[in-house]
C-alpha cells in the first residue's frame, strides 16, 4: 500500500471558488447561511477542504467574480491557509455586451472579451497561475440565428490571439458544452470542435473536460483516452449529472463510469491533467458537499490504481471478455475506505476517516453562518 | 376553405404574462429595453399579440409575480384591451421555505403550498378564470434525499385536497417534468405520473402538457391521443426544444413533430385543451417572438385540418404505410399562408399577411422601450 | 450477518432460456461453439447457473422457440437438475402475421395472438408456472401507419380478454419500452401505458419493468418505487444499458443504479417481484454471463439490504442531504464479497469464493461445446 | 425558377443496393414479395428510383453481397438501364473473424479486413466508382474489454496504409457512429474521432455524415458546416431516426432538421459531397420507400436553394433574430411540388407530379414479385 499511498499524494484537485458563494438554476437562488462572499471567505472555505482531504490544494478563480484590489495580498492569504491559486477563469457571459456571444459574436464583443482575457492574463501571472481556463456560453437560439463557419472562423482567429500571449510554460484550456445557455448550437458544443481549435491554437492550447458537458449514451472515458493519446487533455471538470449539465455531487449519480474515467487518466500517466471540481452547490452545505466530491475522487482514483493494468492486457489480448471486466471490478468492490482514512491521517486531516461528517460536526458552517454578513 | 376558416376561429391560444417580461438562464438575464414589468405593462403587451393574430384573446397570469391590489380593475383593463384572464398558475418554488419542496417536502411547505394555492383559487374567481394550472418544482438533487413513496403520497392527499375546493365548472390542471430545477428526481416527472395523480384527485383535474417536458425520443403525439382518449388532456404549453426544457419559439425546432400533435388534437374534436404558450423570451423581441409562435400554431392547426382523415383511416386499414404517410405529407407541404392572412383580415388584424414583421416595423417596442421605465 | 445470509435465500431469479442460444444484432449473429440449441440444453445450462450461485432456480420459457412435445417430461427433467420452470413468454413478433403488429394490429392478427397465448396460458399449466409475461413489438414505424387511440383500444380490449382467462394464482405481466423493433411509437412504450392498462386489465395484471426499456435521463427507481406503492409492480428484467435495449451483462454500465432499484425493491418488501434477467450474450461465454449478472444482482441486492434505514429516514426528515447520501454510500462502499461467499457455500456452491472464474475453469463450456452439434 | 431547375439537375443520389433486398431488425426480417436478390435485381430497382425521379443515377454496392463473377458485365447492364455504379462498401463485420472487429482488433482480423478493402478497391476500378466508403462495426461492450488508446491507433495504422492505396482521383470515406453493434463504445464513434482519423490519413480520406448517427440533441447542420470548413466533408448517409439508428424513411420524423442540413450543404457550394441514402425497408414496398425518400430530399434541396441567402447574411449582422428565423421559414413555408414537377417531367420522368403514387401504382411491384423467386 505503500506506493499507493504516494501516488495519492500525487492527487491534487483544484475547488471553485464560486462553488463557495450562493449559486442555483433559472428558476432562483436560495441564500445559504455564511455562503462566501468575498475572495477571502472562498479561500477560507477551500482552505477547509484541503485541511479535511488533503487532496484540494489550489483554488481555481474567477475574472471579475473574484476580482480584487490586491492580488499579491490575496495570494499570500491563501498561501498563510496553506492553499495556492489555481486555474484562472474569465467571465465571458455575464455583461449585457456578450448578449450574443463573445469571441463567437460581433467584433465589439470580440474585442471586449479579447480584452477581458489579456486582463486575466496579467491577474495569472500575479497570482501565480500557470492555466488560463476558457468556457464560452458562445452559440445561437435558433436556426439562421448564425452562420457556422464564420463564428467558428472567429473563434479560430481569436484562440490563436490568445495564444500568442502565453508564456511557454503557461496553457490555455479549451472546454466544450453541448448546450445551455444556447440551446440551439454552441460554438464549440464537443470535444472534437475543441481538439479541432486547440491544434489550430497552438502546443500550449488543451482540451477541458467537464464530466456534465456531454450528450447521452457518450463514452466520456474513451474521450479522456483519444484526448490524452493526441497529448491533448489539459484539464478536468468534476461534477456529476443525470439530465443536462446538471453539476451535481461528483459520482453521485454514476460512480463506476468515474472509476472507468480514473483508468484511462491513471493510463496516461504523468502529468495529470489539472483537475478541477465545477459544481452548483445549491442545496447541500456547500463546503461539506465540496468535502464529498473530494472523498468521491479520491475513492475513485485509488480504486483506479488498484488495478492490475497488466493482468487486463493480457486478457484484452486473449479476447477474454469475461475476465477482463472481472479485473475492473475487482478493483472497483474493494472497500478503500481504510486506505484513504490512512492517506488523510498521513497528510494531519482530522476525521481521517470520515472527513464529511468531521467537517459537518466540525462548527465551522454555524461559526461562518454567524460571522459573515448575509 | 370556408369551414376552415370557422374553425381557425376556434384556436384560442393564451399568453402567458411571464413572456413579456425580463427573463433568462441561470447564467444570468439580459434586460429587454421596455420589457414589461407591471400586470398592467404585460397585459398591454399580450393585447398586441392578439390584435396581430387573432387568435390569443386570454393571458395566463403568475401569483405573486402578477398580484395587484385591484383584480377586478385589472380584469376590467384586460377587457378594455380585448383581451381576458386564463389559466392562474401559483408560484409554488422562489420562496426560501420551497427550498426542498412544495406539496412533496415537509408539513411546513405543504402548509404554505396549499395556503397560495388556495389564495390563487380566490383570485380565480375575481379575474373570471376557471383554470388553475399547477406546476411543482418539487424532486431531489441526490439518491436518498428523499423517500419516493411518501413524496408521491404528499402529492396524492394534497391534490385531492385542493382539488376538493373547486368549482363544478373549474379545472385543474397538472404539470409534469423529467427534470429542472431537481435534478436526480422530480415528484412528477411524467405524464404517467401527472395521470395517476389527476385520476385520484377528481374529475376536475387533468393533465397539462408541456412540449418541452420530455425525454429525448419520446412520441409526444402518442401521449396526446392516450390522454385524450382518457379524457384527461386539460392544457397544453407550447414552445420548443433541442435539447431539455429549452423553451424556445414554438415551431423553431421541428414544426413536423406540431403538426403531428396538432392532428391528435383535431381528432380530439371539441372542446379543445387550454393552449397556452409556455416560453422564455430572452434573446428575441419579447411581443415579437410571442407573435412569431402564434403564427407557428396557427400554421400547424391549419395544415391539421387539412388532413384528409377519411382517406387516412381508409389507407391504414389497408396498411398502406407510404400513402398513409403521404396523406400527412399533402396537408404539411401546403402553403396556408394565404389562408392565415384571409383569417387574420377577416379578424381586422393589422399586417394580416405578415404579422411578425408588421408588429417589429410597427415601433410598438420603441414606444414602450422609452415609456416605460428599465 | 445470519439475518442477511437469510435475506439472501430469499432471492430468486429466473434466467431466460433464450439466453443460452445464439442470438446477436441486425448486423448477424456469431456462432457459439456448444450454445443450447434444445430447451433440454437451455435446462442444462441454466442449472450450471444456480448451481455456482444459489440464486437462479427458475427458468424463463419461451413459446414457440422451447416448444416440446412432453411438458412434463421437459419439467421433470429441469426438476431432476434442481431447478424449475418460471415464466411463459409468448412469441408474438416474429411470424409473418405480426409484420404490423400483434394485438394493436388487424383483426386477423389479434386473432392469432390471442390463440397463441390460449396456448401459452395451457402450457403454464403444464410446466407449473404461474406468470404469463406479455412483450408486444406492436408499434409504427412511420407518422400516420397506425391510429394511437385505435390500437390503445385493441390492446385494451384483448388484454382484458386475456386477463379473464387467467386463474386466481396467475398473474399476467405487461412489459413496456420505448422503441425497437417499431422506431416511430409502440403500443405500449412507457411505464405509464403499462400501468394503465394492467389497471383496466384486472387485479392479476401488473407492470414488467426492464432495466433497458428506458429514455436517457429516465430515473428507473423511482418508476419501480411508485408501481410498488400503487401494488402493480410484477416482474424484472435484468441486464445493462449504454444507449438504447442493449441487453448487456447486468450491472456492467451503471451498478449503482442498480444498487438504488434494489434499495426501492428492498423498501417494498415481500413478495418480491418476479426476477428475470433478459440479455443478449453474444460475446462473452453464454452461461458465464449470465453467472456474471448473477452476481452483480446478487451484490446489489445484498448492499441494498445493509441500508441503515431508519437512519435515512431520519436524516430526510431532516433534510440533511449529505448524510442521507452518506448513508446510501456507506452500504455500496461495502465489500461483500466475504458475505456473497459464504452464502453460496451454505447452498453448497462450487467455488463460492468467484463463481465466474469458477465456472468458466470447470470445463463446462469445452465439454458442451464438444458434446453438442452445432 | 430556371436556375433553380439547373441546380436540382446537380443533386444526385446513389441508393444502395441493399435497401431493395430483405432486411429487419434483431427481432427477425420480414420477406417482401419480389425482394431483389442478385446484384442485377437491385440495379433494375435503383433504375425504377431513377426513372421515376431524376436524381438517383448511381447505385452505391456493397462486398461481398454484391459480389459478382464479371464487374463489367454488371456495369453495363446498369448503363443500360440509365445508371451507374457509386461508392463500394467493403463488409467488415459479418463474417466471424470480425467478432471482435476488423482494423481495431486482432493482427488475424485486421489483415483480413486490409485484405478485404484491397479487393474492394479492385472492383472499385472494375465498376468505375472513385469513392470506397467505409463503416466499421468495431467496438467494444464492456468496459475493460478492449484498450481504447491501442484500437484508435490500430484504426491509424490501418487506415493510412489503406490511403497509400488510393489513386489521385479516388476517395476514402471515414463514418461515425456513437452505438451499435458494438453496445460499449465504438471506435469511430463520432465526427471528431473521424475527422482527426482522416486527416492522419491523407488528403483523399474524407468524413461521411449518417443522419441517424448522432447522439440526441446533437446539431447535426452545425457539424456537417465545420467538416465542410475543414475541406473534409466527402458524404452522406440520408435516412431518419426518432430514437436510434433506426434508418427510417429521409425527411418522415424532422423534415425541418432535413432542410436546415441542406441549407449547409448549398452554403458549402460545388462539388456536393457524395450523396447516398442509406435506410432499411422493412415495413414499406422497397422501391416506393426509396422514391419518397428522393422526393423527400428533392424537396429538403429546392427549399434550401429558395433561402435568401443574402439577405440572412444582413440580418445575422444586424443580431435581428425573429427575422433571420423567418428568411428560413419563409423558403420552408413554400409549396414547391409544382417546381419539382417541373423538374422532373423535363427529365422524362413518368408521374412527374407525384413519383410516390405513380410508382406504387404501375404495377412493377406486382410484376417482380412474380417474376423473381422468392
Amino acid at each position: 500500500m505503500n506506493s499507493l499511498q504516494h501516488e495519492l499524494s500525487n492527487l491534487k484537485v483544484e475547488t471553485p471558488s464560486w462553488g463557495y458563494a450562493d449559486s442555483g438554476t433559472r428558476f432562483g437562488i436560495f441564500a445559504y447561511p455564511g455562503a462566501a462572499k468575498t475572495l477571502y471567505e472562498k479561500l477560507e472555505d477551500a482552505a477547509e477542504v484541503h485541511r479535511f482531504t488533503g487532496s484540494a490544494p489550489l483554488v481555481a478563480i474567477h475574472i471579475p467574480w473574484d476580482k480584487c484590489d490586491d492580488y499579491s495580498e490575496a495570494l499570500k492569504y491563501a498561501n498563510d491557509l496553506g492553499i495556492g491559486i489555481g486555474a484562472l477563469n474569465p467571465n465571458l457571459f455575464q455583461d449585457p455586451e456578450y448578449k450574443f456571444g463573445s469571441l463567437g459574436a460581433s467584433d465589439s464583443a470580440r474585442t471586449k472579451a479579447e480584452d477581458h482575457i489579456d486582463d486575466c492574463i496579467g491577474i495569472m501571472r500575479k497570482v501565480g497561475s500557470k492555466t488560463l481556463s476558457l468556457w464560452f456560453a458562445d452559440g445561437t437560439n435558433f436556426p439562421g440565428q448564425g452562420d457556422f463557419r464564420t463564428r467558428f472562423q472567429r473563434f479560430e482567429e481569436s484562440l490563436a490571439r490568445i495564444h500568442g500571449k502565453l508564456a511557454n510554460d503557461e496553457t490555455m484550456l479549451i472546454e466544450y458544452k453541448p448546450f445551455e445557455p444556447a440551446f440551439y448550437s454552441t460554438d464549440i458544443p464537443d470535444w472534437g470542435t475543441a481538439l479541432l481549435l486547440a491544434k489550430k491554437s497552438g502546443d500550449n492550447a488543451k482540451v477541458l473536460v467537464d464530466l456534465g458537458h456531454h450528450f447521452h449514451g457518450q463514452n466520456i472515458e474513451q474521450i479522456v483516452a483519444i484526448l490524452q493519446y493526441e497529448k491533448k487533455l489539459g484539464g478536468f471538470h468534476f461534477n456529476g449529472r443525470k439530465y443536462a449539465d446538471d453539476d451535481l455531487t461528483t459520482g453521485s449519480i454514476n460512480p463506476y463510469e468515474l472509476f472507468l474515467i480514473m483508468i484511462e487518466i491513471v493510463k496516461g500517466g504523468s502529468p495529470l491533467p489539472a483537475f478541477m471540481v465545477d459544481e452548483m452547490h445549491s442545496l447541500k452545505n456547500k463546503v461539506g458537499e465540496m468535502i464529498q466530491s473530494l472523498v468521491e475522487i479520491q475513492t475513485a482514483y485509488l480504486k483506479a490504481l488498484l488495478v492490475d493494468f497488466d493482468l487486463l492486457s493480457k486478457l484484452q489480448a486473449e479476447e477474454d471478455l469475461i475476465r477482463c471486466e472481472e479485473v475492473l471490478k475487482d478493483a472497483f468492490q474493494m472497500d478503500v475506505r481504510e486506505a484513504l482514512t490512512e492517506f488523510r491521517a498521513s497528510k494531519g486531516c482530522p476525521s481521517p476517516e470520515n472527513p464529511v461528517d468531521g467537517f459537518l460536526s466540525s462548527g465551522y458552517s454555524e461559526r461562518v453562518a454567524n460571522m459573515r454578513s448575509n
